[in-house]
C-alpha cells in the first residue's frame, strides 16, 4: 500500500484537521471532532445533521456549509460514530426550529442513529430522522430496510438544506427530502479494490477481465460479478436497471449523479455520462441536471456509483439554489 | 488496464461531448472541438484562451466559465492542438479588447503556440502570450524556459480571468497574471504510474517502497527517486524546498494547492496538506488560501503536485473574486 499517512490511528484526527485548516471560509472543527458550518446559520431555521464514516472524502463533511449541511459527524475509519457525538451535532445544529438528522442506510450508521434517537427523545428535542437507501442491487424497492445508502446522501444533503435555508418548518423539510430520498436510485460499479488506510488489506479481488456489479459502499458483495465490458455497455446497462427500478416513464426529467469510486479517472467519467445522456434522451427522459466526479469515494476503489432521481420544478428549483461548501457550490 | 472507454480512437471526442453534456449551464462545444463559454463574456472585455492535451481531467476544459478562462483548445491524448484550432480559439475568445493565452511549458504545446502567434500577427489580432513555468524540479529560477507548467496553470486562469472581467485592458490582465507566475512554485511526487488510456501501457516503473520527486506532467524523470516516506516528512520536504525557490520570507502570504494526481485520495491530501500549513506557519508565513483536491490530473497516478505561490492584496482579491467553471465555482 502505498499511502501518504502518518500513523494509521492517527488518520482520522489528521484528515479532519487538514480539511478543516484549508477551509476556514466555511467550515469549523469544534467539540468532539464534529465538522460545523464557519458561521451557524440563522436562529428559526431547521439544522440539517448527519453522520458516517470517514474514508470516502470529500463525503461526508465536505458538504457542511450555507445551503447544504450544519454539522457532520465524522466516525473512524469505515465506521459509524457513537450517538454522544450525533446528539452533540443535533444540539449544535439546533436554531430553534428542530433538526433533520439524514442517515445512510448501513447498519452501524443505523444503530447509533437510534440510539441517538433514544436520547433525544429524553432531552425533548425536536428532531426528524430521514434514512436514505437506494441501492437497487441490495434490495427491490417494496423493502427499503435492506436497501444501501450511497452518493444519494448528497442530492438529500442539498435539497433539505436548500428548503431550511428558505425557512421551511421541519415537518416541511423533511417531506421535501423524502420525496428525493423516495425518487432515486443508485447502482454501482467496481473494477478494481480499495484497501483500507489503516490495514492495507485489499476489500475484494477481481480477475483483470472482470468487474462487479451492484458492489456496495465498502466493497460489499453485489449481484452480478461479470467480464469486464466497455463504457457505453456498461453505462446503457446501468441506466437501463435504474429506470426500471424507478418506473421512469417518457417525458419526465431526472438527476444524473456518475460519481467516481476513487480511481476510475474523470476522462472516463465523461464516457459514461456520455452513454448515459443519450440513453435517457432515448427514452424520451430528459437529464435535466448532472453532476460528474468524486463526491463519496471508497479510496482508491476503481468504479463508479451511477445515481437517477425522478425530478419535479420543486426538487429543481431546491437542486438549483445557491450553497457554499468546501465540495460544493453553486453560485 | 480496467478503463471505461470504448474504441481508444474516440476518446477524446466521447470525453468532450460527455463534458459538454453535463455542463450545459457553462459551456458548450463550438467549431473544431473547442470548449467555450456558455455565455459568451461582454464586449470590450479581454478573453482568455489556453490550450493543451486530453487526459489530466478536469484540466483544462474544467476551468471554462465566467471569471476563468473563455475557451481551451484540448489536443489529443497528452498531446498539443495544432495551431488552426488554437487561432479560432483566440478569435472566438476575441471580444474587441484582446485575447490572453496561457500556456503550460511543455515542448508541444509551446510550439503550437509560437506557429499560432505566427497566423496572429498576419491576422492583425491583439493577442499576448503567458507560459506558464513553475516546476522548480526542471531547471532553476533562473531559467524558466527550462521549467516545465504543472498545476500553476489554474490560478493563472483565476487571476487573468478575474481581471478580465472587472474591465482591464490586455496589457493590464497580462501584467497581473504574469505576476502570479513569476511568483509561484510547484513541485510534484509519484508513487504508483498512470497507464495511457489508449496503449495501456504504463508510464514508469517504481518499487513498492520507492517514490520520485519532480516528476513532471506525463510522469517524466525527476530529480529524486528515494525510499517511500510518510506523508509529514513528504510534505515537509517538498515544503522546504518550495519555500526555498521562492526565497519565502516570515510574514509574507502564500496560496497552497495539493493537487491529487489520480488514485491520491482526498483522504491523503487533507493529511498532507495540514503538515504544509504547519511547516509554513513554523517560518512565519501565512497559508491565505488553499484549495485541496484534483485539478490536474495524469489519469490514475498515485502522487500528488504541491504548489506554493506569494500572495499580495491585489492577487488575493482576484482569487476570490466570483467564477462560475464545472470544476472551480467561488460565490
Amino acid at each position: 500500500m502505498k499511502k501518504f499517512i502518518n500513523d494509521p490511528d492517527d488518520i482520522v484526527a489528521e484528515l479532519l484537521e487538514g480539511f478543516a485548516l484549508a477551509n476556514p471560509r466555511t467550515v469549523r472543527l469544534t467539540g468532539d471532532r464534529l465538522v460545523a458550518r464557519a458561521h451557524p446559520k440563522a436562529e428559526g431555521k431547521v439544522g440539517v445533521v448527519t453522520l458516517g464514516g470517514s474514508g470516502h472524502e470529500p463525503a461526508l463533511s465536505g458538504f457542511v456549509g450555507e445551503g447544504l449541511l450544519d454539522v457532520s459527524v465524522p466516525g473512524e475509519i469505515f465506521a459509524a460514530p457513537g450517538p454522544n457525538r450525533c446528539l452533540e451535532a443535533i444540539k449544535l445544529a439546533d436554531r430553534g426550529a428542530g433538526v433533520l438528522f439524514v442517515v445512510l442506510n448501513h447498519e452501524g450508521d443505523v444503530m447509533s442513529a437510534k440510539l441517538t434517537n433514544q436520547m433525544v427523545e429524553q432531552e425533548s428535542l425536536q428532531v426528524r430522522t430521514l434514512i436514505t437507501a437506494e441501492d437497487i442491487s441490495s434490495a427491490p424497492r417494496s423493502n427499503p430496510e435492506d436497501r444501501r445508502g450511497l452518493v444519494g446522501c448528497l442530492p438529500v444533503y442539498k435539497i433539505a438544506g436548500a428548503a431550511a435555508e428558505e425557512g421551511r418548518s421541519l415537518d416541511e423539510v423533511f417531506e421535501v427530502a423524502q420525496r428525493m430520498e423516495r425518487n432515486m436510485a443508485t447502482l454501482s460499479v467496481a473494477v478494481t479494490p480499495a484497501t483500507h488506510p489503516a490495514t492495507g488489506a485489499p476489500f475484494f479481488a477481481l480477475g483483470d477481465d472482470e468487474m462487479e456489479v451492484g458492489m456496495g459502499q465498502h466493497g460489499e458483495a453485489g449481484t452480478g460479478r461479470m467480464k469486464l465490458r466497455g463504457a457505453d455497455e456498461t453505462a446503457a446497462m446501468m441506466t437501463d436497471q435504474l429506470l426500471a427500478d424507478l418506473e421512469a416513464k417518457a417525458g419526465e426529467r431526472v438527476l444524473v449523479i456518475v460519481n467516481g469510486s476513487g480511481s476510475t479517472t474523470l476522462m472516463e467519467q465523461f464516457i459514461v455520462y456520455r452513454r448515459v445522456d443519450q440513453v435517457l434522451r432515448e427514452r424520451g427522459i430528459e437529464p435535466a441536471r448532472a453532476l460528474v466526479g468524486e463526491y463519496l469515494t471508497v479510496q482508491e476503489q476503481g468504479g463508479f456509483q451511477l445515481f437517477l432521481a425522478r425530478m419535479d420544478d420543486e426538487l429543481l428549483g431546491l437542486w438549483d439554489a445557491p450553497c457554499d461548501s468546501p465540495y460544493l457550490t453553486v453560485s
